[in-house]
């Protein structure tokens, strides 16, 4: 049975990881015959959002290894306990929280960082040639890790699209309900989110690149 | 278009909504072109859970309404704001947030009683005989909410089915990729994670669901 590592951003789409994706991603796993087990960096979140008002919660701090254990249903491991052997790909769904707490993007744009425990768990699927999924904005990471060029979408974003080929990346175009692969890096990127007006229409590029994921296994 | 009102109980499963079991929800009512609107009561909640460690984080305290826009990415409305003019039908997903924010099963079995702001918004659905669907252990708020009795299933925990029977309710067993209906209250439950070893089993008993609350209205 194939066994895929999902990286998650804590819990919700404004600070950390979105929910819908997050499940239909284990839900495509499972229903595919493959298993998961669900990872986040032990780190603070760059900040809490009150995601009925929509404002920053100051006075609050939450850690994303614990918020996305809500989604795992506590069944969340460290980044720093990954055991690359044991894992055939990985796949990480969006919200803010990628580019809030996996990286750096939401801040700083082009001139973004990875978090080293971000950075050093999805380099050991890179160093293993094991496929890696991006979902939404996660893709954003794409050009800091594989800097030798990768192909990507983020789906139509100008803006975004713009920052991804500045950090070294091909940007291509996506529909919702579609994926990129670049088969040379074994990475595969899908909307979702980014561009979804339904939870169905977010189903249909996740569906597709979970798929597209264990077939590069 | 069918319009189903979805009432989550906050955002993780040990003192929230479970949260595959809420956006499997989601996902089934939009697949059959349906469209969905989520609320949750404008509460505390009863306490928060560290789903990491599992304990209680003693200072902390979260709203239900506040945590549920987590799942909702925002879209949430407070059950007073209900308009049942504009709804089909109601479906209530579990978590340990049914039995602990809905209403204080978790802490006094059969003599549980119903938070007033949910009582109420259920009631409405009741008496406009528009069918609801119950998941997981939400079910244990049928007997409360239709005492001239009804019949319901949490699966096959000994216990809490005693304890549907006392509430005077009429307990049946069943396995987790089935559900119980009750034509004549038109009531639906399924046990969802109550049983569910895995993801794909719990999406089976909830897309049955859906299908059969849909099929009621």
């Amino acid at each position: 049975m194939k066994k895929v590592a999902v990286l998650l951003s804590g819990c919700g789409v404004f600070d950390g990881c979105e929910v819908n994706e997050a499940v239909l991603t284990l839900l495509t796993i499972a229903t595919e015959g493959a298993s998961y087990q669900c990872f986040a960096p032990d780190q603070e979140q760059m900040h809490v959002i009150d995601h009925l008002s929509g404002n920053v919660a100051e006075m609050e701090k939450r850690n994303v290894l614990v918020e996305s254990a809500r989604i795992a249903r506590g069944e969340v491991l460290a980044t720093t306990a990954l055991e690359i052997d044991n894992f055939d790909a990985l796949i990480i769904p969006g919200g803010y929280g990628a580019a809030k707490n996996l990286c750096d993007f939401a801040v700083n744009g082009a001139d973004c960082e990875i978090s080293t425990l971000v950075e050093s768990f999805i380099d050991q699927f890179k160093q293993a040639q094991k496929p890696v999924g991006f979902i939404c904005i996660s893709p954003v990471m794409i050009p800091k890790i594989y800097p030798q060029g990768a192909t990507g979408t983020i789906g139509t974003d100008e803006e975004t699209a713009a920052a991804f080929d500045v950090m070294g990346g091909q940007h291509q175009q996506t529909n919702v309900d579609d994926i990129v692969v670049d088969s040379k890096n074994k990475v595969v990127s899908t909307p979702a989110y980014m561009l979804a007006n339904t939870i169905v229409e977010a189903h249909k590029g996740i569906e597709k690149l979970v798929k597209k994921v264990i077939a590069l296994t």
